[in-house]
């Protein structure tokens, strides 16, 4: 029911992923009056053995305070989908819904994972040759040394698993890549980091960099990690505004839009949110993907397709089995 | 003698600059077995009335540590170019150079502004309509509200003087626009922010709002606003490149150069950071303007240019009065 778009994003993109997808069943938690007309309108109706549909009224509004949610809200589709989680009916859950919501029913429902004091957002960026992870994107606005280490961790099992990298490299976003800039925190992390053979660190990130491939986990604090990524959107935006304007208007713009438009569509392939969206909360004992309020049909469809990758490598299980590894290690 | 192209970059801009701006009086600090041959080869020796060369071998390295400058460093051409100012024999100067060192420098000699604890890196950013102001970008890792609170402050002066805006609305960087997103040190500037009737707070700008032209001047840490400036940037490039490699190749795309080429110029002049290189010291007694170490000609000269702004709007002058007033009004 979340996110800007409603069932008229969700339900079109679920029915694309079962079609796309094979052996994927999915439950739609929401409302059947809203959801069982779209999908009979796209023909989905005979899809009964791939499609549930889990009827509630009750939706997370986007004004509720977040704590609101544990008191009046255990009924609404983002809890009651939390909770198949939980209960083990389903492996995985994608919402648009608000991000402070999930985070506290995912938390308050699956419990973090031992050894992890919090869950991160992680968000998928296009780099270089392959995508790389940027985490924490929002759900820790300060944090500890401990916890960037731990976002570390997380993202080296996530990049390893999903990207088919032996090694996965991790650098630490910063200022500068001299070893007295940052934040304390930040050169806290650098050390712990260090003194660990089972991270692949290579130090300090810019922002500038990152979009290079030079890393394939980059761990920044929540703060920090959501005002870059929704930046870069915001040039990605502007830039994609500007071509547009380009192709429009008089008659040799509209001819050089014949050639224009071709090039416009490749860059959006590389440089088009959609293709990256559905960041997960990462550190939960179950997997949630968080996809962006303002996605698409094809924006929702990749949260979904994150979703299903993330079940099939088990990354919540490869980031207990990694996180325990580790801490018999003694680090 | 600084940035990564040195003279190369910075004396041909010093030329272009005396060439366009009238009554501009430049003095080149550094080595002139190094500036006076470039000014020869330029045509430019019988500038003498306009350019004046002080020498100095030394120079601060890109790898002193910033704290090396004050004890070994005061014959630099940074620190040299740094006490004109304070002696008054000229009223702004431009550095290529290391932040830090530039910081340390100017903090050293100049002092700060009553009432301002530490100064900013101010940076331009190309908005929608006008360019607006990001500040802090990179000279306060941590900020205290109150800090935060004296950014908006300079940065209000800055647009109002140089955007010739009435009032300058002033955002602050967050998560989110509700207001309980964000850090204690946010939520703090904000209420301080709404208490003064002589600022025009318009509340919390989100990342993906930073270009929309909201707001006139945006405030956050200097961490946070360092990595946007330059996540920000490296989206840029990646879409320059992009653009690029669609105008190479075969003969089918050296056809789509032609159509495409044009648009390439227009849109690097809207994103083009060279038209947005100068980022200030705000808070000192007396203009400082750092150019990015990598700024080409074009850029370096754009940083004369915002040298030139401050001196004629009287920037520091104007902070001072303003710090003055609303201090007295019991802010």
């Amino acid at each position: 029911m979340g996110g800007d778009g409603g069932v008229n994003v969700t339900v079109p993109a679920a029915v694309q992923s079962v079609q796309k997808i094979v052996d994927l069943h999915l439950h739609l938690v929401g409302d059947e009056a809203k959801i069982l007309p779209l999908l009979s309108q796209l023909g989905a109706t005979q899809m009964t053995d791939r499609i549930t549909v889990l009827h509630t009224s009750q939706r997370v509004c986007a004004n509720d305070k977040p704590t609101n949610i544990l008191r009046k809200g255990k009924t609404s589709s983002m809890f009651l989908a939390v909770e198949l989680v939980k209960s083990g009916q389903v492996q995985a859950m994608v919402s648009a819904g608000d991000t402070g919501a999930l985070l506290l029913s995912g938390r308050h429902l699956l419990k973090t994972i031992a050894g992890i004091d919090k869950p991160a957002i992680v968000a998928t960026i296009p780099a270089a040759s392959r995508q790389s992870f940027l985490l924490d994107v929002g759900a820790n606005v300060d944090c500890k040394a401990d916890q960037l280490f731990q976002f570390a961790v997380m993202g080296t099992v996530l990049a390893e698993s999903l990207n088919l990298v032996a090694k996965a490299r991790v650098g630490l976003l910063n200022i500068g890549v001299e070893n007295y800039k940052g934040t304390e925190q930040v050169k806290l992390a650098a050390e712990l980091l260090e003194g660990c053979d089972q991270i692949e660190y290579i130090g300090y990130i810019e922002g500038n960099d990152l979009y290079e491939g030079m890393a394939d986990v980059v761990v920044c604090d929540g703060f920090v990690g959501n005002v870059t990524i929704k930046s870069s959107a915001g040039v990605a935006s502007k830039v994609n505004r500007l071509l547009l304007e380009q192709t429009e208007g008089g008659l040799s713009n509209r001819f050089k839009g014949f050639f224009v438009r071709p090039l416009l569509a490749q860059l959006r392939t590389q440089i088009n949110p959609s293709r990256f969206n559905g960041p997960s909360l990462l550190g939960l004992q179950g997997s949630i993907v968080k996809s962006h309020g303002n996605a698409n049909i094809e924006g929702f469809f990749y949260a979904i397709q994150q979703a299903v990758n993330e079940v099939e490598n088990s990354v919540p299980e490869l980031i207990t089995d990694r996180v325990a590894t580790i801490m018999g290690a003694g680090n």
